[in-house]
């Protein structure tokens, strides 16, 4: 067998936890470093024996990581990170700010390119799989209609959102997609469907003390892009409601692409995603793309790369020649 | 704007009228020709004006097209066309004898590289799309099963093996999943299925005259391979009836990926197709790997290739650019 793929992870929250278990499960690549802003031995890693460091210490360790998998978030950390870090590794992030991504893009490519390094942005679910998916659906139906249905899921920046208003303890937001409006996009027909007619949005609200419900729910059903244009249902809950009932991270999705390759003749294609667990999906997308990013930068395909520059056999443990026989 | 793809077709059955139609709707591609072993005067063309040439005349026509898509049967057609085409074109088949894939494979690269041209064998959706999905489900979710159900669809094969059968007039069957074993696929717990739990099928026949039913429902139920292994249902019905009701070619199905990241956090992906035309949609894969195989060989990447070497942005007529600020 080939050496394995020398892989570390900078950052050490869900996700970098999520890249832990995902590398455990992919026997040709090896975890030879954990990289923290905290202090290192406050750390404890998945497997006793995986090295923490400091993150100051990745500077001195580029001949000993064939790529870097980022775990940072994309409102502070990666803006940053990115850049640096695609001039001295080989890279993987999961950066999901859409509106931001053709910026980010051009500041991860100088670096990448100037230093002969990969780095490809912007893995995981949503941009990511869901993004391979809308390219695809596209191609293949020119003529048709693309749907993203978010849910049933944990929105960590609605959950945010809920938690800055004032009077509230915790909480947590579920976007939900319409049935109604899921069933008519399936059925070919291409409606036109408005953002309230997409998703609902449901609220899990433990109060502080003395807070008025009345007020609470009322910021929060009035709240500007996050809120005013759904549907939102609020629900009051104990702390201990919350811990026993609202840890978990759950997620999830569809994008359909609706079409006609003739007036008579209508297509649909859907893909779906029921995950337990997001960080730790994302984590395994990031782990795959690890992989081809290797492949990529062993090709002399230098500079910032997105899920839609990797060819699927890329992802694979396996050869050319095993998945054309047993995959194709 | 660039100048358009120069696309032509080898092959007029329901699979070349298809790729005419989905041409049409791909204004980056223009249809320069139509090849044709039948009377080309006999061939009437999509759109009035394509040229319609015998196939013979390919020989002399290399310089004028760009890529040359086959649109004949994997069984006695493509075996022989495939190699030979795919010295003097860049070629897009598909190929759907999954058990030949790597013979066919092997056939067709050798003349395409020793040629300079770009051949993408076995497009289409399955194999194609869904290939692409297995392989992308494998890599993304590792300790996991991969199932692959088909229809509701009528199937070629299964209808010409029930037209073989003595006593038989004419016929067609559907391909039908069985909805438990879906269901319990999706819920993620990784059941092991037989083949007769995953699928049934259902076959309206024709009867010559004086042909005794029983006896050929007998024939049909028993046949090995077709139908042995799985609960059929047989429906008598007239010439008619087999003309009103069942001359659509529906198909379908769908890939799903089960597994696990940790002992705690199952993660489902589910890619599914619900097709009122087969060839059509077929044909629309067939279009867009076209696109894609033009780029491979701008790029200079010869000689054989599968849906599985090919990025997803390359099936796009949208530049990378637009993608990353718009689909991604």
């Amino acid at each position: 067998m080939d050496q394995p793929i020398r892989i570390a992870i900078a950052g050490h929250g869900n996700l970098g936890r999520g890249v832990e278990a995902a590398l455990a499960k992919n026997p040709d690549m090896q975890l030879v470093g954990l990289y923290t802003r905290r202090a290192p031995e406050r750390i404890t890693p998945l497997q006793a024996g995986t090295p923490v460091y400091a993150m100051g210490a990745l500077h001195g360790h580029t001949d000993q990581i064939d790529v870097l998998i980022l775990c940072g978030g994309s409102k502070t950390d990666l803006p940053q990170q990115g850049p640096a870090l695609a001039a001295l590794f080989n890279t993987v992030d999961s950066f999901d700010t859409h509106a931001c991504i053709p910026e980010y893009f051009a500041a991860v490519d100088a670096p990448a390119r100037a230093h002969g390094k990969t780095a490809l942005i912007s893995a995981g679910w949503d941009p990511g799989m869901f993004s391979v998916q809308r390219v695809m659906g596209e191609a293949l139906l020119p003529d048709g209609a693309t749907y993203t249905f978010w849910g049933k899921g944990l929105s960590q920046g609605h959950s945010d959102a809920i938690r800055r208003i004032s009077g509230v303890a915790a909480g947590v937001q579920y976007t939900i997609p319409v049935p109604e409006a899921v069933e008519q996009v399936r059925s070919g027909t291409r409606p036109v469907l408005s953002t309230r007619q997409k998703h609902r949005r449901e609220c899990f609200v433990v109060l502080q003390t003395g807070a008025d419900p009345g007020t609470v729910r009322r910021a929060i059903v009035t709240m500007p892009h996050y809120f005013d244009e759904y549907d939102t249902q609020v629900h009051f809950i104990t702390h201990e409601e919350l811990r026993r009932d609202h840890s978990a991270m759950p997620h999830g999705g569809f994008v359909i692409r609706s079409g006609n390759t003739t007036p008579e003749n209508g297509q649909v294609i859907e893909y779906g995603l029921t995950l337990d667990s997001n960080p730790e999906f994302t984590a395994s997308v990031l782990v795959a793309y690890a992989r081809a990013v290797y492949r990529l930068h062993q090709q002399g395909q230098y500079g910032a790369k997105t899920v839609l520059d990797v060819a699927p056999g890329l992802l694979s443990p396996h050869s050319p020649e095993h998945l054309r026989a047993h995959a194709l």
